[in-house]
């Protein structure tokens, strides 16, 4: 075991193959962009086949190859399910997968596990029974745990290389020019597809919705795609918003994101111009409708939002509040029909938004952040990926990305929840370390990290409560006691990279 | 010398390093595609730079490096000029430039070639004194004459790279997202900058209007950029149009537009969604003129129309006649207008309009192009680069790109032009191979390829009168005799690159 410098404990061999964590910006890469295989198209050459099997047999797909899929559809997606279907029904084997993020729609992944058929595993999360079957030691590797950033990083770094991808398209032309805002299942923005169809040896396209050459505008060029297949769904535009995107109603959650609205008001950032990213989970929906208020009453209008985007940024875009948009997910179909109206609500890719490896991302011009955490510890550290029972349940997204790049991280943050703290000694994984964590938010008031004297001056006549982490984490403890170990086993079921590449944090199985 | 599959003798040793010409299909590349140097970029790190010497200094430029610039400011452009004024001061030396074209702007590149600065060029074309200079053997090495698509694919395949690009952009912000659209100079599409900006190690943008961050919509991403740099003007959009893009009034060259018209509006490609490109040359603008009139009275609408794009085109699109323009580069500030105003008017880079590398470029959807030449030849073969004294004058431009890819490729020429035959027994220089050309149309009539059967058969009911490409010659042999022979010497001072990267042909020095 070697310590990295979020104190955790990382395997030898885990360490030498990637690195250990350091500090936030300790890497800084300079590299030779990954390169992919071209195939040249000849006129006349016809891009369609009649099947997800040919496309695969046309792709050349073999045992121990990489492929990889986006989640854009999030609970909605039907592609990774009837891709891997069609995969098993072949009998190909010893498969990594490398889709964008995995919701529980993706259980059926377990089986193909259990025959063989995927071995390895990257994603931003996994979910319900996947997640609880990979906790238990389902699988013979780790799964590898990156950011939305560090995914992009690790694909044009050519740390991932895709061999084949399979890319859902809510509407394609014959010669695979592909967006997001036709057809009938639009997703909004493809950010994280149009990573894979950049650097993918194959890149094939399916499609529910053909329409006309040329389909505009493009996400997704005809010249990275080689094959276009027609099937009947894609998946369920339902499905995009499911369970995350609606402001919550929770007393406790709008106190915290009333808390949060006034450290951003408060803050030196909040300027004309300022720019800002909310999550879409607890909290921070809601903290975006405190502050549109706030920024009614004292015209101050943003410069962009960034991020999974919502009806919510789409209103305050048309209202005026926002002058742009850049949307690298867009998270409900008010979102999606933001993107449609306004040239201003412009789709970026993933690299574009949070990638630690190229030339620039967009989270490097953010000012403030607000984020949610299942954890945090005294630290600062945030856990969003393991539950209190430490099995895998959520998804590492663009928490460490934003947090680290931005002026001002916010995390809301519930001192308990239910019975159990939420606020501890030590978090169970850590996804964001807590050098990049500026604020902490909960009910009862705020934590500032002492690495931000400027901010502890700044907010000295805020009237809202502040405490160290320690004393928050006592008042938790003090209402539902301190929570009891996990009991974990040998086996080490997934690494945590922090989004530069080293590793942050490793998870074990749950005995 | 080897010969090639126009005829033509190459010498061994450029045989040896690039191959011959064969046929315009016989190269389908499989490769891996061309990487680029990266250095990440960390939040807080600023690339605005103060001068273009400090941007030079910045990025590391070396003795024997390879740069290069676009061309979308034509006779406009300042940029080039700045930048070799300011190497030129700094004592480099022996560079390589690959712009994407050259233009009579330029002419102090001679200065800079005779100090020994400059040692290679590749290029589009080379245009008045710095063509004539290089015709007479002013540069040891002969430069390369790439076309469009030519130049794209060898960046996308590595056989160009280029160290720095110095990219002229009408509007950027501090972190290097670029449009042409905006700011005091727009040029339109950004296509040709396009392909540099992905594939070039260190990339400098020097811009004359710095915009707030984001700066939407982004022609080239600041993921690809690694300095800004304002500076004064980076060209005058006047220049643009300059020469280019009048429609003529010249009786002659209106009777070869209607006699093209009318073999398009007989063709079998003529039909509901059809598609065409237009060059902007002598009859070809005029062309689109009398199509358009044919479209309004058939109601027959064009799904796309591609290439160089001016306001005759943009007219077209809000007229409803054509449903997309796709644009490489836009020739007039009405062409620029329309691309400001219609979504349905989008940009694409180099390598969609034309490469032979990637998975499909644009012309091999494009049912129709119309060209002009310099001079054609009994086999078909078309000259746009030497003029009738061997002088070179022009530029291989999309010609020979379009030509081969496209269903139906037009050929306007008049059988003379003053008191030179424009169509003779062998062109001074292949640009375009015959076996890619389907039709001639001159002020006397048409000559069909012998290979289109097809369309020998359609054109029969045809009111033009057809010849062979022989009686044409022998036509304009008889108004004004044989042209003599130009008397060349001994030294190559051009290689003329294929699309697909064989060597077509070479040019020898005027003695």
């Amino acid at each position: 075991m070697v310590k990295n410098g979020v104190k955790r404990d990382i395997p030898e061999e885990i360490e030498k193959k990637y690195g250990n964590y350091e500090s936030a910006f300790s890497r800084k890469p300079v590299y030779s962009r990954a390169t992919n295989q071209v195939t040249a198209v000849h006129p006349g050459d016809s891009k369609m086949l009649s099947t997800v099997r040919e496309a695969i047999e046309a792709a050349g797909l073999k045992d121990g190859m990489t492929i990889s899929f986006h989640h854009h559809f999030r609970e909605g997606d039907a592609v990774m399910n009837m891709v891997m279907e069609e995969i098993a029904k072949l009998g190909i084997k010893n498969l990594s997968i490398a889709p964008s993020s995995i919701s529980n729609i993706h259980e059926p992944l377990i089986g193909y596990i259990k025959d063989g058929i995927i071995t390895n595993i990257t994603s931003s999360g996994l979910r319900d029974n996947l997640g609880a079957a990979i906790s238990s030691g389902l699988m013979e590797n780790p799964v590898i745990i990156r950011s939305h950033g560090g995914r992009a990083r690790a694909i044009e770094t050519g740390e991932i290389h895709i061999d084949i991808a399979f890319l859902g398209a809510p509407s394609s032309d014959e010669y695979g020019n592909v967006n997001g805002i036709k057809g009938k299942a639009p997703c909004g923005s493809l950010g994280y597809a149009k990573m894979d169809a950049k650097y993918a040896d194959k890149v094939i396209i399916l499609t529910d919705t053909l329409v006309p050459y040329p389909n505009t505008p493009i996400s997704i060029s005809q010249t990275d795609v080689d094959f276009v297949v027609k099937v009947d769904s894609i998946g369920d535009p339902d499905g995009i918003a499911k369970g995350a995107t609606r402001i919550t109603k929770n007393p406790k959650d709008l106190l915290i994101a009333e808390n949060a609205a006034r450290v951003i008001e408060a803050s030196p950032y909040f300027t004309e111009g300022f720019s800002f990213q909310t999550g879409t989970g607890g909290s921070t929906l809601a903290v975006a409708k405190y502050l549109a208020e706030t920024m009614r009453q004292k015209k101050i209008t943003a410069s962009f939002a960034l991020g999974g985007i919502t009806q919510q940024m789409g209103d305050m875009l048309e209202e005026g509040l926002v002058d742009n948009i850049i949307d690298v997910q867009t998270f409900d179909k008010g979102g999606i029909q933001s993107m449609i109206n306004n040239p201003n609500h412009y789709e970026i890719d993933a690299g574009f938004y949070a990638s630690p490896g190229n030339k620039g991302a967009a989270v490097n011009q953010l000012d403030i952040v607000v984020l949610s955490a299942l954890e945090m510890d005294t630290d600062f550290n945030v856990n969003v990926l393991t539950g209190s029972d430490g099995v895998i349940r959520g998804a590492s997204g663009g928490h460490n990305d934003t947090s680290a790049a931005s002026k001002m991280s916010i995390i809301c943050c519930p001192l308990i929840r239910g019975r159990i703290p939420t606020i501890v000694d030590s978090v169970n994984t850590v996804i964001t370390p807590g050098e990049t964590v500026d604020v902490v938010v909960t009910e009862i008031g705020i934590a500032i990290n002492p690495k931000r004297e400027d901010l502890k001056d700044r907010f000295k006549s805020l009237s809202i409560p502040q405490f160290t982490m320690k004393e928050l984490k006592e008042k938790a403890y003090k209402i539902v006691g301190k929570p009891k170990a996990i009991e974990y086993g040998d086996k080490t079921v997934a690494v945590i990279q922090y989004r530069d590449g080293s590793i942050i944090d490793t998870v074990n199985n749950i005995i």
